[in-house]
């Protein structure tokens, strides 16, 4: 049963809860202004209410030795005490039998309860307790000996195994009420956030009563009860539930029923807050009518129910008129009644239009200032070490890809060195400066593109292209500048989630493309040698001693298909192997002397070894095995242990792959120019402002690359609490668009799958708070530091040679794949796409599935789909120049997809684009956006309207 | 081998279920002589009760245009139709809220209840119905018109979609009480067992009515009623709950608590009884006595929770009296109460002892003859053509290999030629006549190493071999047919899960130490050219035109360390390849000319990729995409699959691997020898009674190794409904022994691996039964022709050569090593293997985990490492003859396992020994095994006895 533990897409998904006790130490010290999130998270169960810890203790052994044991406890859920196996169990929702509450309730009713009960110890509890009319003296103070006696707690040592205490049952005396050493050094103590106080339940059967006896206490002030609880917690409430054996097991379960009432909150605060026994008993029966039943002949009781990923709100369990209180607006800010995780009808602060020339720089600016001390503070965390390996490695491997494409397409204007170069001076300055630091920059095949028709476009009329480009920057820049001005970035809001996905799926494919393709290209440079193509001859060729080396090459075939057969006759040769025959002066000759055996399937293996390797180590991080720590570790480190596995395994059979290859001289790659480009240099004067049209379309691409990246990073579910920077980062590359065509260097913007890889591996998750709680995904760790490290080691990279020399490329290329897959299966658009292998009834309980039918959902991404094909053709055809007004056509794309599909379809599909807002009445979406609780579940049959007036079906 | 794709040890492991209706139509047509499982295994629900098919129909569009809706339906689980998305959800446990039930409860108790009404259509019924005096004739005749209209089932078309009917809502007039089309094509009908009968609920708000109107009919003939439920079934039982809209969803969740009460077979039962309002009133509140409660603040009611895997007993609901009929003896038999699924109390009739000489024998002929028939019609499946290709492609694979080995062993005295025609004979007629078919036979690594034993001491002593070997074989036979005769086979009862386990585990790791083994001696014999070692040197020489080739041979090295410096002054030679050169008449000379470069990472690669595929492709069954039977298909021909794809890829890159070679010639291996062993040869007579003392040591290996595989086999999990023959199975081997060893062939026992993936690649299993009921695992197709015909392909494969000859080595070692995992990874000592690198918190909720501590959990698993150690020690040392005496060894540790653990932990750790069903007190053990419903669960605490009697602690 997959109750927990799930695509987390699923109907669960819907809530992300803050923990309880936000354990985190490094959590970021800085001051949070405005953070919604913070503030919109409920925790899980209801802040305002106290957690309680419950204890149930037994009372075992009659009628020969009674003693008190404990055998359950609650926080948020239940565990048992396996006594068999001497350990806790799981925490698990706390069921109970029905007929557990209703014996419960009867005995409440005619039992004693002591509200605000002024007892201070133990033993002044214990004397309130037994001053029950019904008892006779005698049988009093057997009872109050038995209730001072000393429960035993399940020594919780520190492996995996507790074990009963040893110590003999005792009576407690007076002194006892100070916690016990056992006590104070529970684990769980730690875990339980301060202010918890403790309700301790007492349970069993007593065979000298004659009637069962219930006794239910509030204590006016919480007090230690000794040695009762195993945590020394100041107790709240008390339960005492003894009678007769002829009950048999019932005293057992109507302890559990305590334990589970209390549990709840709801019940919890009725119990704090009421004055007499018939309150009590409301709040028990307002606690039954909310329950949730399940059959006894479909559901086996004994099945332990993990607990749920979020709990439901208890909002709605309040009475109606504190539900008026908090109202509707205030509910609809909860996350957890989104079906989407953010607020579409509300953009936040960064992308609101000012109307003031650089007013949303000025803003971005104005919020950033106030976080850039934390920016550097907060990456002092181990894992920042990981993410700056990983990253680093992957813009070393992309910049030396990318520096190797641009020097074959600008024929040496630009080279590796040049990528170099360029990607640690801009990246660096990007993340000192941008709105948003965990972008990583790098050249994008876009931009490629772009600059290859430019090359060749300058090639063929002459033109001298440095110069040429340097205006083309020039102008992108002061474009992009005039965006900045007028705020154009607030029109991000129209890349919905259709436009993100279809951007991200190609370049995630894109990458996976390359990674396969440069794999691929390197099985050509070193050719398969099949049996009939098996290139055997090569021969060491000494010099004549006082002759030359003509003999050889005058050599010729004696046949036409007889190349290989050469008259030896007069050469002094032998069959060393080249490396040998250099040695010893000779030179190796023949077709066979440059062939390199085995190193093709070596290198397929070494990559899909690097690549199985880190995805394997991702996802120990989900798996049972190993304490969470090393889990944790290992797939924070998961690139980096691949890339060791696979410079290890080179090392050891010590073949000649081909190895990461880094420049070692500082100077622009093409010969006799200097850093700075001329402003002019051979071309006409003119060429200054004509650059102004090609610049224009890259400012588009620039504009759309940049900020479609932008939108990805700061998506909501990445809960970023430093928020994003639109009009500032598209400053920040606009002035390093200034520089790089000033010194000839790459252009650059966001690329979008390392940058998600950044920001995956600084992920930080709460550590596991109460039992039961799982730990949650808390946010990144927003800072500059892991970036800039990146970058400046980039650069260092030229003098980092002897020791980046042995890392294989297929391994890189290795981790490049599984970077295009982390990318490709983190979008909403992979499930789907697989929701179209999948039979009907064995798809995953998706919200998404149960409003809107298959069919369209199917039509939904079968669009995607033909969306994401004709980029990927325009793109790989000479067209591609237009590529920018592609993507700016997946945003009318989507815009159309309103005439297809139905508002509440695309709700669910996607999300409004900014008009809806104001088209759709507010009303038609109430029901779904307020989905919560069964009866808002089922209410939208009701809701719905009979015939759908917007949706204007696709024929 | 998974055999129900789950970890069987879990908590939901205790029970297997034979689905309500067994759909799978070639379960075997053969007699059921005693089948203790399909007695024992209850039906999901109650086998006594119909199974009820229930409808809720919902009046929706109040107060514009009434019409009725299908909103959700009940066979065991509920499903609810999402309206938004047009399709039913997946089945899920139905929970309702308490509070529902109770306010059905008030309104039925002021309602109108017909028991046995006699209504005999849908009008007669409505009649009935609407004769509630509150009713005014106005409004009756408005009630009336609504029931006669007709509902809107959702029209389940062919595909993903079902949409509602577009059929405008009219008046269902009297001959449509024949079913409609669309009812008679409901592919839900097909589902339903044949006698189910139909229950409808009509809910909703209505407007004209003041009050509201609850009746309950139960009719006393089920009638169609027309077009009211979706599938024309006779409805039993009727329910309306209408009334003003005052009460919100209140109806719509009413109907549901009427579904899920009838739905559950208690409540139906005593519904189906009831003679009055009181009865059913009864019903209704034992149904609450019985229901389990989740508490509103720790469950989110909205959260669907997935059918269990196996439903609780019903049994222990019926009142105490019936019960008591039935009796505790009656109870212990159904599996779901034995903890291993196996009776260990009660030897199966093929382990009673007979006390006749031969008495075991004839009882497994007279047992097997009666299902003999069917051995060969049960076969009549595609998935045993799956089955023999598999087998066949092991079968073959291992008769290479161990002929080869034996070739080796014994200078030529056996072959491949030996194996192949050995493995063909001895198994196609064990086959034919052993106790259990499903055995694959095949040389065996003990075997193998005892006759390399056997060998070197007739070579070191002159003797010669084969007669000598021969009269080993005759004393064997007789040992085993003395064996046979006094029934020592009962003795398998004392290999408990402990030995076996033990024995798989060591099988299974020789089975992948070989795979990866064999596949490293490629990569030798196919050596990786280093960059330092490339032998590039090879010559091809042509012979002088009169002269001959001393001149090359003559020729010297010139210095010591220039072994390669020929002069190739007087040579005429060239530089073609090898296969080229030959062809010209050449010779190819040199160092270089016999290594082939790339085979030995290609056939790595191969070997990765066959062994993957054929992983994957299994776990594909367990997925959720492709349409269950494309599943089932790729899971069935896994192997071949992947043995095809290996095949391709090598086909594709024509290098030459490895393939598969198939002796071409019929005739011994060792020249001049004939088909029959002399008897004596050169031998001395006395060595034919000396023989009989090696014979007593491979007698013990022989019958240890067939027998603890015979166990292994005939495990109750397996649910094998032919029986097992271990007395007969041993007859056969010993029968083959003389056979094998007159005509000098190879000696054959039982195989675990090929076996074990021989049952499992012939599981049966049920096709899902109604919604939400998993398909089962019905057992094995237990017939003799796949095994029959794998051994006669497996002869035939001498002159299959041309075919198989395509076959690299690679691709089917790796489909050994996928044997050799699925074999280890099906047994409980891995997972407890798999425990001890999961910290404490982490672990599944296992039944052992929660009776056992989980440091006797940890010493038990560290003691079968260690015993799996010593057996790995033994196996690999010259030592190795007294191999059978430690798997012995193995029953005498388990024995000493006694003094460590108390029988309770060894209960779930491993199961008794005969004896100490006598020496445990059966009461002691009562608890454990009732194990069954929380309250005996818990009861555990009072029944454990103070201090342990039995445990003795290890120290």
């Amino acid at each position: 049963m997959k109750l927990s533990g799930q695509e987390e897409f699923e109907v669960s998904r819907a809530c992300e809860n803050v923990p309880t006790g936000e354990l985190d130490n490094d959590s970021g010290s800085g001051p949070r202004p405005d953070d919604p999130l913070d503030v919109a998270g409920g925790k899980l169960g209801d802040p305002k209410d106290l957690l309680l810890f419950i204890q149930l203790n037994e009372l075992l052994g009659w009628p020969q030795a009674l003693e008190w044991r404990e055998t359950g406890r609650w926080v948020l859920f239940e565990e048992k005490f396996e006594v068999g196996a001497g350990r806790w169990s799981a925490p698990h929702v706390p069921a109970v039998a029905l007929s557990s509450l209703q014996k419960l309730r009867s005995l409440l009713a005619k039992g004693l309860v002591l509200l605000d009960c002024p007892a201070q110890s133990l033993l002044e509890l214990v004397e309130h307790v037994t001053r029950v009319e019904s008892l006779s003296p005698e049988l009093r103070g057997q009872l109050k000996a038995l209730l001072l006696q000393r429960p035993q707690h399940p020594i919780q040592t520190t492996g995996a195994s507790p074990c009963w205490g040893s110590a003999q049952p005792r009576e407690a005396s007076r002194d006892e009420e100070v916690p016990l050493k056992e006590q104070r050094q529970n684990p769980l103590r730690q875990k339980l956030p301060p202010g918890t106080e403790a309700g301790a339940v007492l349970a069993g059967e007593l065979g000298f009563l004659a009637h069962p006896l219930g006794v239910f206490v509030r204590l006016r002030d919480p007090v230690v009860l000794g040695p009762l609880t195993e945590v020394p917690l100041p107790s709240r409430f008390f339960c005492l539930l003894v009678g007769p054996p002829t009950l048999g097991r019932s005293y057992h379960e109507m302890g559990r029923a305590v334990a589970v009432l209390l549990s709840d909150p709801q019940f919890q605060g009725s119990a704090r807050r009421a004055s007499n026994l018939q309150d009590l008993l409301a709040a028990l029966d307002a606690f039954l009518d909310e329950v949730t039943v399940l059959p006894p002949g479909r559901w086996d009781p004994t099945v332990r129910i993990p607990p749920p990923k979020c709990l439901p709100s208890q909002q709605k369990r309040l009475p109606a008129q504190l539900q008026e209180a908090t109202g509707p607006s205030a509910r609809r800010r909860v996350p957890a009644e989104d079906p989407h995780g953010r607020w579409p009808h509300a953009p936040g602060p960064e992308l609101r239009r000012t109307g003031r020339l650089f007013g949303g720089l000025v803003q971005d600016v104005r919020r950033k200032a106030s976080w850039y001390p934390s920016d550097f503070s907060d990456a002092l965390h181990p894992q920042c070490l990981s993410a700056v390996l990983y990253i680093y490695l992957a813009t070393v491997t992309n910049a030396i890809t990318f520096g190797g494409l641009l020097g074959e397409a600008t024929d040496g204007a630009q080279g590796v060195l040049e990528s170099f170069l360029g990607t640690a001076v801009a990246g660096a300055a990007f993340c000192l400066m941008a709105g948003q630091p965990l972008t990583i920059l790098s050249s994008t095949g876009p931009v490629l593109v772009f600059e290859r028709l430019l090359f060749s476009f300058s090639r063929d009329h002459g033109l001298d292209y440095l110069p040429f480009r340097l205006w083309v920057g020039l102008w992108v820049a002061t474009f992009c500048l005039v965006l900045v001005a007028t705020e154009a970035s607030v029109l991000v809001r129209y890349f919905t989630r259709f436009t993100e996905e279809g951007f991200c799926a190609l370049i995630s494919l894109i990458f996976i493309y390359d990674a396969v393709g440069k794999m691929l290209t390197l099985t050509q440079a070193y050719p398969i040698q099949r049996p009939g193509s098996l290139a055997y001859g090569c021969l060491c060729q000494y010099p004549e001693p006082g002759g030359n080396e003509s003999q050889w090459t005058s050599m010729k075939p004696k046949g036409e298909d007889d190349i290989l057969s050469l008259d030896l006759g007069l050469v002094n040769a032998s069959l060393l192997p080249p490396p040998e025959c250099a040695r010893r002066g000779g030179h190796p000759r023949g077709p066979g002397c440059h062939t390199v055996p085995d190193v093709a399937f070596f290198s397929v293996l070494l990559f899909l070894t690097s690549f199985f390797f880190a995805m394997a180590l991702k996802h120990l991080k989900t798996s049972r095995f190993f304490p969470s720590v090393v889990r944790k570790m290992l797939g924070d480190f998961s690139s980096v242990l691949a890339i060791l596995l696979g410079c290890g395994l080179d090392a050891f059979l010590d073949l000649a792959t081909p190895k990461l290859l880094v420049p070692r001289e500082f100077k622009p790659t093409l010969p006799g120019r200097g850093w700075l480009v001329s402003p002019f240099g051979a071309n006409p004067w003119w060429l200054s402002v004509a650059a102004a049209l090609p610049a224009l379309l890259l400012s588009i691409l620039i504009f759309m690359d940049q900020q479609i990246t932008g939108v990805i990073l700061n998506r909501a579910e990445y809960r970023l609490r430093k928020g994003a920077g639109f009009h500032l980062d598209l400053f920040c590359v606009a002035a390093l668009m200034l520089l790089t065509s000033a010194l000839g260097l790459p252009w650059y913007v966001s690329a979008t799958v390392i940058s998600l890889a950044h920001m995956d591996s600084l992920q930080r998750e709460s550590r596991a708070g109460v039992p039961g709680e799982p730990p949650s995904f808390l946010g990144i760790r927003e800072q500059r530091l892991t970036g800039l490290v990146v970058f400046i080691l980039t650069g260092l990279s030229i003098f980092l040679a002897p020791v980046l020399k042995f890392i294989p490329m297929p391994v890189l290329y290795g981790i490049f794949l599984s970077m295009g897959v982390a990318a490709i299966s983190s979008i909403q658009f992979t499930k789907r796409v697989q929701l179209l292998l999948m039979p009907a009834k064995h798809q995953p309980d998706l919200l998404l599935l149960r409003h809107v039918p298959l069919s369209r959902v199917h039509l939904f991404t079968a669009i995607q789909l033909a969306c994401l094909g004709l980029l990927w053709i325009i793109k790989s055809t000479p067209a591609a120049i237009i590529f920018p007004l592609m993507l700016l056509g997946l945003v009318g794309v989507r815009k159309a997809l309103e005439w297809v599909f139905s508002p509440q379809e695309l709700l669910w599909l996607d999300e409004p684009m900014p008009e809806k807002e104001r088209s759709i009445p507010e009303t038609g979406l109430e029901p779904e956006y307020s989905f919560n609780g069964s009866d808002s579940e089922d209410s939208e049959l009701r809701y719905q309207p009979k015939a759908p007036e917007i949706n204007i079906s696709v024929n």
